[in-house]
């Protein structure tokens, strides 16, 4: 059998947030290449032939170099193995997967990419937010807090369109993070959402004005922050106080129009056969 | 047993890209709203017992407004339903989740939201197109080719930012597109992958740089525009030609050093207990 590597996303930490797709390709895998953010509840529904290499950075410190990644995934595909290369969130959002789909491709090995739930999408159904709204922001940006080069993209400009934003790996430095969002023209209110352990045990929300952000004390990392008007949504500590003022049966539903809308509803309803 | 609201992300079309929570959830539920974009595959995995609203536009023209879903899912939750509110992609991402949740809070109905994989990532997987990339954009936009009141995010200041540009639901006037992008400052010669009918029968992509992009006759819909250097990596057409001149083995690979680390990977392989 020819080999081929699937280079698969592990969703935000959650095993239940794995696709279909990730599940079936982990039971027949040969050999799994993983990152270290992906849990141990997901590598066990890896097939119990197959061997595991963790590939990912410890600490900061990566204990294999990335062509030694592409090496590995070319070797092992080459001896007719079936490679799985999971990578937590989705493959193609800040996962280096470019690097490695030009090696395999500049080596004629076989490919193909599964799509998973990247973070930001995880962090924010944890949190409640829409990152988007129709009153409110009409886009989202992904960007992270660790660059490559120390090079930074032109969060100036970003953050002046409007869009919410979402920062991967901002880092413990959240004073600095915040002295760029404002120095960008957000405004000191601006809200902001830390999410910290996404999907794992001790998961929690920190909600907090841009201004507060500075004096805040680091999440236990890995964590995400959620920049913008939408963060308003979150149902909680300062942000919930309109929210509870306004939390009863919303009035339209005790109208007289009620039987009418849900005998037209139900016109609408098809029973499954 | 009291009525619970999921708002539940159905992924890019692909029943193998349904996330195994949103399986479950199917399974269990009593009522199932859906857009009209969730493919029939999908709505088979819903329990037999369930019943199915259609509550999505056909042909742009909802049959059934946004206020009455509102109240469908609360007079659902409300009779002791476990409801599914099944949306395309991610509900969080262009999916008046927002509005949605706000409904259910002001009747106090318990929800919870599931995220599943949005339409750029699917998009992305399907055409190979790394949607960041070290060493030529460290972010990614996702935006809206239809919005709520004609208004429009500022491209102009996200086009300039150097991130990858998606676009939901572009339309049909490429033309118009590519000259707003063009207007915001992106070269004639950038890159660009028309992705349609993602995950159905009919999938393709077509890759156009923006001057082609104007002239090009619209795919069926639903599709989906990404925009940027990003999809030169993309394996075909006239963006394919300098990869299949360098497409053999790799040359360090045929180097002395293979020996050693393999020997060394294998040292950091784990069998499986």
């Amino acid at each position: 059998m020819k080999g081929k590597v699937h280079l698969v996303g592990a969703g935000p930490g959650d095993p239940d947030l794995l696709t279909i797709k990730a599940v079936k390709l982990l039971r027949c895998a040969d050999a799994v290449l993983h990152d270290d953010l992906v849990p141990p509840q997901i590598l066990e529904l890896a097939s119990p032939a197959s061997q595991l290499y963790n590939v990912g950075k410890r600490c900061g410190v990566k204990k294999i170099t990335q062509e030694e990644i592409h090496f590995l995934l070319i070797a092992l595909a080459s001896s007719g193995f079936q490679v799985v290369r999971l990578k937590s969130g989705d493959p193609l959002i800040f996962g280096r997967a470019g690097e490695e789909i030009d090696a395999l491709r500049r080596s004629n090995i076989d490919f193909e990419i599964v799509p998973g739930v990247t973070a930001a999408l995880g962090a924010a159904a944890a949190a409640a937010i829409p990152l988007t709204h129709r009153q409110v922001s009409h886009g989202v940006v992904f960007l992270t807090g660790q660059l490559a080069d120390g090079e930074n993209p032109d969060w100036m400009r970003l953050a002046s369109s409007g869009a919410t934003f979402v920062i991967y790996m901002p880092g413990r430095d959240y004073a600095a993070i915040a002295s760029r969002l404002r120095a960008a023209g957000l405004a000191a209110e601006t809200p902001c959402a830390i999410v910290s352990h996404l999907g794992r045990t001790g998961q929690q929300v920190e909600l907090r004005t841009l201004q507060q952000l500075a004096h805040t004390t680091p999440l236990p990392a890995p964590t995400l922050l959620i920049v913008g008007e939408v963060v308003r949504f979150a149902p909680r500590d300062s942000f919930s106080q309109e929210y509870s003022e306004r939390s009863q049966l919303a009035p339209w539903l005790a109208s007289a129009e009620i039987q009418a809308l849900f005998l037209q509803a139900q016109g609408l309803a098809s029973d499954k056969e």
